[in-house]
């Protein structure tokens, strides 16, 4: 089941955004990212957070309607887009999408990128996206589906990744090695619809920018 | 000495940032990057890159007047900004300030992030400016002086960051781990005007961010 979280950053409504929204099979209103989905006028299955940044009308809106909330203290232990994370895995996700997740305050956003890695132990795909990109963190293989022109970005989030292979991409690869802090797998280019990155060891953020 | 790296992201030229410039000891324009230095009637000490996005007068400027130029063909293995941080450590520079790092497409902006552990090997205190916020990797003792409200926000770059110990934070930590992927280090909050972040292994984002 593909699970969809709605976070507080910004996040034009694209046609796309709406149209991968209305493919999500359930929705979590994470604290004032639910006014996406508001929005939209759709109700979130759940919303999770301490509720410091949703609409007060909103909130009482979800009550009425019998909307599952998940309520938590403003002073906690850990950001309500990883309280959202993990109530979706204890739920049994199969695929999870973060939107809202990116364009805020730059540490927010660095913290709910590393936070894919907590789909990595069940294997289970995850991506963050907005109307430009869809980032991903692999530690195995990955198909992208785009369009040629499309931008491709690899960044190592672990000290080395090992058996790097790319296919669809100008610049192709073939067991490789990419090391944390170099600039080595920037900017490659999608020359087909369809492409594939391979991972022997390590962990890898691919960024899929979208050809504008 | 103290190298100011000047990128081509998003810089608003704020009196605080103005004054930082002012006080580098070496400058590199970073491509388009001089246009900030530009900006403030400034000549960088060397200028680095592919050359592809800096204006062409100001090029012929920087040859006229003898501006050390590194330039580097547009189809490399490394971005500019890798490039100009591999030169200020060939140099001997002893601390490095990246402005224009941030702000831009965010696969960039995550790459220039990590772009800072290249200069934890030789203990070089590095960071990741702009007018919100200043950006370490650090492996041990950081000193940050700020004010009381502003807001520090830690992220393990490492599967764990061990021993970390933190001052002058309303929330202070003893010897404490953090893992990555979590958010238990986010939005702490300066109640002195000096904070220490102590770290015994791993690697730690420091996100340092000036109240506003």
């Amino acid at each position: 089941m593909h699970w969809v979280l709605m976070a507080n950053g910004p996040l034009a409504l694209s046609p796309a955004i709406r149209q991968f929204i209305s493919s999500a099979e359930r929705l979590i209103g994470v604290d004032g990212g639910s006014r996406h989905l508001h929005a939209l006028d759709r109700l979130p299955h759940l919303a999770v957070g301490d509720m410091d940044s949703i609409p007060a009308d909103l909130l009482a809106r979800y009550r009425d309607t019998g909307v599952e909330l998940h309520l938590h203290p403003p002073k906690k232990d850990a950001t309500d887009l990883e309280l959202a994370l993990e109530l979706a895995l204890e739920r049994g996700a199969k695929r999870i999408s973060i939107l809202g997740g990116t364009g805020g305050r730059l540490d927010h956003t660095l913290g709910n990128l590393f936070l894919l890695a907590r789909c990595l132990p069940g294997g289970i795909p995850a991506c963050i996206m907005d109307q430009e990109q869809c980032i991903h963190l692999t530690d195995q293989t990955l198909t992208l589906d785009g369009a040629v022109g499309d931008t491709l970005s690899l960044l190592p989030a672990t000290p080395e990744a090992r058996g790097v292979s790319l296919t669809g991409l100008e610049y192709p690869l073939h067991d490789a090695t990419l090391t944390f802090g170099t600039s080595w797998g920037m900017s490659n280019v999608f020359v087909e619809n369809r492409v594939t990155v391979t991972i022997g060891s390590g962990r890898l953020f691919v960024f899929h920018l979208f050809r504008s």
